[in-house]
């Protein structure tokens, strides 16, 4: 068995950059609502937004060591995306290596579990979501995987599929579909603007969004 | 069965105002330790406040049709306040649902579930309490109620009846009490600030309290 | 059986005031990873730190009983250790205790469950780490214990020992173990510092801490 | 305030008896899908059903003062209703309240928390429902309520309401709603009879239920 | 976007069969620690095994629509799996929906969510796997799909592939490595027969997987 | 630092064997409500029950390594007690490692995990209390401790302690106060015996336990 795979198509710098400043609800909708990563993974400060390919890691619980090759094998740009057997409980990131992540330019850390140093890492500006802030020691002794396909807060991520992160949460774009849900995003963006005008006048929703059909089909009774 | 109910009695509004500046824990304390919503809903943004009746919504899990119908049948200064069958797992309120409301005066939304647009949520000054912020979609396909008594963090939340909320949680109070709960938490805050004079000089709480009698009834033994 | 005890050995003021500025996860490594306390036990506000002699309490769910006890029998500089039987469910701690903690110049409040009254705790400056808000009434007729060693977010903490903590979590020392613990995490911050600067610089950090042993011995293979 | 409430209806005796053999979800069906008690709350032991008028307590958290006066003031055939405000950790109830409740010939126990001396409980034949077992012991000092409406599992249950339950869970049914849905509970059984016999012989659910034009509504897409 | 895919290679009839005696421990070790389901989906009785190509199954939250759907399309054999948004508190699959799975002959249900009628369905024999028993009923009006990959019990499952059950949980084996893992475990087996009867003599655990190495290279101290 | 203890005092096998047919919430009881382990650490199979010498084990997430050394050094009679960093989610113990347990005549296992080969263990009659069943494999590559004391199920664990395990759930008794528990539980058991002569003749429990002061000193008002 390989554990760690070094060669993966990556989402283009150019779509990485296009997707930026795009909301995740927006992405998750234009989609047709997939890539929902669980709510749990929070930014680490407010107004914390990361974006870019994913770099996958499968880590044993409480151990960080396949982190540690992550840093050393990521490219400039990636995001770490990380899962760690489901246990939260631990410190699997601190000053030190963010400090190794930021010289070598990486994007972004994304893990279903905790991270310490919070007040160097909020500092720093690095990109970081997570489930919270936790003292306890990681060992350095756990195998696992990177950039094989992992489950991360319930979604399915690929290496180099994008990864996007705002203040809402997280979602993760299969790399083939990028240019599709791209435009489909945009052009939601627009319609939700337009919405939102008619809406702000007074217009009811059960109106606009014409959900009268829909009340009638469940059969849903007044008084 | 009538899925919604328009006529109900509201706690009238000179006592939605009288309620704006108290305290829930005091409230709660007042009335008897009853009322009380489950801590994990909590207000989006530092400072936020809500007050007002309570515009009962019950809906589907990931759904919220009926959301959309509360929104066309709430009155100003409504408070919906709404269950979504347990499960927080979904951005039940967005951007557009929140201009609708805007418009439409409503007095705030208390919901067992998540929101999204957090950034834009939190800048309309629109007062909301909830579970946190999630991006899943929701379909409108899930019937439901609305102004029906339900269960509501773990409270008996019926239309009409005052909701308040503050940076220590939510409290519900029933509309024919809401008199009586008035007087006793304005009572309660002045005997309040009489005791802080007398802590604040150091007088032991115990003391104070008059705890010696339940120690001694209950035993205590101390070294 | 003796509910309260009065007389303990405490670590030393001076030892406590050598802890002061160092942070949870170094003390936590310092000390071989022990001493770690749940990640749940948070600060009420930012930059909060507490660091102190643990005065221990064993208190019934729901009941803040023991806590009055506490108060009245805590030492100048004394943090109060609370564990309410894992039901974090109820404001143990308001202003009025607060008032009073502040003036006997108890040292502050770690409670593994909820308090109330959260602006003015946050505005009064008191350090106090805890589950969270929730206003739920208290009963004062629960028995329990001070001073026993007692179970603490997972941690065994007996009355004397250091209790520290700050934004990324809590630790405890054991109080004949400070002097040793102390100097181990002043040498590990040193080494820390130097060791950020190579990082900086680019050296990879698989390659500083030497983990090509760890990978090697794990049967590591890589594309 | 009123902690114990004497005096109120029950549903009747016959109507009890007629609810015996019906299974829980076809009465939940039957009464439009209200009613419904968390799944968390078990049988006892395999087979263990329990039918009759809810004599509802609400306790204190690891306490069982008001257990004690509820065996006291119930009826014969009552069935004790029990919320402890949702700490289920505690033993509370056993071998010697079980021996006072059947002497008393009450109808059974229905806890949303854990009981202990399972093995003798079991052997008893007492029909009991709750979260498991547990042999924390309880204290006798914490006040509470008798005969108030309360939530109990997530549901609203009043005093004399139906509470029935079996290897499916439980189910509460207003007092007032018996007749009407015993009726609907009859009519449901033997229509499911007659499903089954087409189900059998092969016939499709979509077909059968008329699923079609709930796909088309919603737009299925088939390959 | 089709919801609803029909066309799918399975795991071949023999192979099935080859899989039907062998454990998922020991599968689960063949392939390599991977396919591992989430440990809370039990078998609804003792002995209950489960065997066969996966159906795969994604539902709206407490809304059986598409299980109705999978019923109708399966072939015999055919293991319906169904994640449903992660919300169990529902009886997706009862008696009726089991006579009609049973006509058609279909392998088993493995579903992340619950089931009611739980006498029948255990009399029945039809193999499940689920969280539990619940009767809250469902709707029929949630869109989903039906046989797209899905994450269930946080394994990646893809129609076609190998699920695997028994007392001590459940395994996917992807559909190209059936043969490779069927030989892999298979020896196994035997070499953990060759062991127990060393370990039965009384040969050392330690000694016998060489477990020295491993605790110097850890660094371990003994008395 | 020594990772594992060899030498600590036992407590003897006469009392372990006088303790034998006690229940576990009679002895809870009996020692001032003290030593109660946490109540979801379950036998596997009824009538299982657990009696001896804790000897503790403390072992990283997912790895089973220190589990190894300890059946290497324990000795007949001993019960492992082992704790795994609040990580249920893995197969720590199986068919093997059982036989190898029971070659060495060790007294039984409890763990706060789960186990794997669940038919084999049931059968080979070796007494286990743990979490459940979980297939996922453990690594062999995390240093632990054995025989410190530990934190087991919210219970302080010392080598050499009585543990004590029924259907009821688990207890621990430390070492040098079993005699005067065993006295206190047996005059407990004959206690309760005639007090249920009592109470099945009908005589109240309120009565009984004279709880009408407790309910005087709290104020109670009933209708």
């Amino acid at each position: 068995m390989i554990h760690v795979i070094k060669n993966f198509e990556r989402v283009p710098a150019e779509m990485v950059e296009a997707f930026r400043g795009i909301g995740t609800a927006t992405v998750h909708e234009a989609q047709g609502r997939k890539g929902y990563i669980n709510y749990g993974i929070r930014p680490i400060a407010p107004r914390t937004r990361i974006c870019g390919p994913a770099f996958t890691v499968e880590g044993a619980p409480r151990d960080n060591l396949m982190l540690h090759k992550a840093i050393e094998r990521a490219q400039p740009g990636d995001i770490i995306v990380a899962s760690l057997a489901g246990f939260y409980e631990a410190g699997y990131w601190g000053g030190l290596m963010n400090t190794s992540a930021m010289a070598r330019k990486l994007g972004g850390l994304a893990i279903d579990g905790c991270v310490r140093d919070s007040e160097e890492l909020i500092e720093s500006g690095f990109p970081i979501f997570c489930r919270g802030f936790c003292i306890q020691g990681t060992s350095k002794t756990g195998l696992g995987t990177v950039n094989h396909p992992i489950v991360f807060g319930g979604a399915i991520v690929r290496p180099g599929d994008l990864i996007l992160g705002d203040n809402d949460g997280m979602v993760v774009v299969a790399r083939e579909s990028c240019a599709e849900v791209l435009a489909k995003a945009k052009a939601r963006d627009e319609a939700e603007a337009k919405k939102a005008v008619q809406l702000a006048a007074g217009i009811s929703g059960v109106e606009f969004n014409k959900l009268g059909k829909n009340f009638e089909f469940l059969g849903l009774v007044e008084e």
